[in-house]
């Protein structure tokens, strides 16, 4: 089965309908042998910005030539378009508005066509649930082996949404944000090795990081590093550092979200 | 692989235990390579009308062939049947209790067995978990091939759920109810385009529509097609006439729920 | 495929992160046959209690040759060891943190290996994700076939978690305690057929169950055979006692939760 394909969604429709069952459904009614994979349907409701980040964080990990559906559209059943994104290694299924902004800033082949090509969608078509009629649908053809050039036209004014940037204040100084707090409460920040390289290596300076009033001065190896209640910086598996507490939830202990600002002065 | 086949799950068990993953196993011991699809389990505890509205919402977006595996089952360990139903297209396991009256609403063929064929059945059998013990298990039997007629004798005094009907109020009027409220707090009403068929049209007459004391007059195209403070009729991906409200919840900005009362009057 | 192989997830992940698919990912990418199946993901934060409750409760009803899974890890990072155990039927992947000490309490074979083979490791290796970088990645070679003796030598000293035990207190009576509360509110003793066979069996003689100053005095065959307000004893799919209410949540009814304790007097 060297051609065994692989579909996955992500998704803001949660678990407590069919919604996800059912997209489910519509790729194994198209193709059968297809495996499905669920990255996580709890992305924020309507919240474009939270699926791009989502999607960006899982996709590479998967097997090249997987088809990844990202669906948080409130633009359901208006003029946005569907469209299909071929990068180096995976196939991406979602509607065009910025949802893949995240994968663009990562990849280099970045191929994007609007899906015009009816024929592949569910008749007849919802005006409330494009993800079973449209996205799910056209996923289960990608799986089947429906080349992209199948769906429609290659397009370049597709949506692109405003990242978050780092900013840099000075010489030894920068101001980020929270992008995102997991189930454990961790506080997941923008700021990755690019923008700090030297809090990602070996030998960390001397610093200060700064958030919701409070100063941590060093980055941990490991959660087991820090004192049961010191607040605590480390490099995250995405890549991104980290505001984290030693088994609690640093955002309840900081009551800090999505959007709290984070400062780092390198003082040495 | 022409004869993969399928069985889906649709339950009140929740994620928080280990019971979905256990009858998953259990299907999988049976027969590994059956794919098993996770249609919600979500449904209210006990709530076997919200079970059988959740399984009439996605059978039919599966491949034909397909198991149904549908448990709310507040009776188990008493003397309720185990059943299996065949329709046209699909074949589903259940405890009789009318949780699958919405499928006979829908269907020709609606030919019911009581399960009595205890080789089937895990053993020792629970008196509290029927759903790995006798469901899962019958339908790990029924991806193997074995056929519905080796489970037990056909009958015809299964449990038939009386399911809330629209009311015609005079000749331009008619009282339905709210079955239901999805995660992004739409409500889905019974009216369907056999109630009211002037609603699902290209042409939509002039209408009110009364739901918590406030008057809707236009059916939208789209949740788009709102303003933004607008309460808006739309109708919805299962064919029913949804209440909504745009990027917001209509549940909580009408304190509406399931059993809500909805009016429509045509007015020209 | 007779081969086909089949690996399962437990942790304290949850679902609201895409920590889940990223995982199923790591599998897929090694070994693209694999079917994935999650046992749950709700085990209480950091619980290694929780985790190894959950797992012995699911692990006996997959296929023989079943990988599992279980990922409760708040020592993450630190030094704690990676292991792979080998029972007759079963291999596990896990930390070595005690999080398998119920499967080792039921099984004769429990050959532990210390997993330091890091060329089966994804690379680089984060300090906050070994669910992703290790247990993953593992459990997608072992589903490939590679044999557990090329990931790391066989220890003995593996860490072993205290298990809660049930007090026998004079001749008639004992005392236990509620391991797990379900989403249904039923209370789930530590009490077991080896603890108090006669409750077990067909004729239960007269006894009182004592719990959060309740007095229970038969143990059920069914929850249809209680009354609707009557707090009821039954024994559960796991083969321990249970404490229930009829479609009700006995947790909330008694104000009970793990630890709880339970005592019971043989009257008779």
């Amino acid at each position: 089965m060297p051609d065994r394909r692989i579909v996955t969604f992500t998704t803001d429709f949660g678990l407590s309908d069919p919604f996800v069952g059912i997209m489910h459904g519509v790729v194994l009614r198209i193709h059968p042998e297809t495996a499905i994979v669920d990255v996580c349907h709890a992305v924020a409701s309507y919240d474009v910005f939270d699926g791009a980040w989502t999607i960006a964080q899982a996709y590479r990990f998967f097997p090249p030539r997987t088809v990844h559906v990202v669906v948080v559209d409130p633009g359901v059943g208006s003029q946005r378009r569907p469209i299909i994104v071929e990068t180096d290694d995976y196939i991406f299924v979602a509607p065009d508005n910025g949802v893949l902004s995240m994968i663009e800033a990562r990849e280099t082949k970045f191929a994007v066509r609007h899906v015009t090509a009816e024929r592949y969608f569910l008749q007849p078509m919802s005006q409330t649930f494009h993800g079973r009629d449209v996205f799910a649908a056209v996923a289960g053809w990608l799986s089947k082996g429906v080349a992209p050039s199948e769906f429609g036209p290659a397009i370049s004014d597709y949506v692109r949404l405003p990242l978050p940037q780092v900013e840099r204040i000075g010489q030894n100084s920068l101001r980020g944000a929270v992008l995102k707090v997991d189930k454990f409460g961790n506080l997941i920040t923008n700021i990755s090795e690019l923008d700090a390289p030297a809090l990602f290596g070996r030998n960390v300076p001397a610093l200060s990081i700064l958030i919701a009033g409070q100063t941590i001065t060093r980055v941990c190896r490991s959660y087991a590093d820090a004192q049961d209640d010191e607040m605590l910086a480390i490099v995250g598996s995405s890549g991104y550092l980290e505001i984290a507490a030693r088994q609690a939830s640093a955002a309840q202990k900081l009551a800090a979200g999505v959007g709290t600002p984070v400062g780092i002065v390198i003082t040495a």
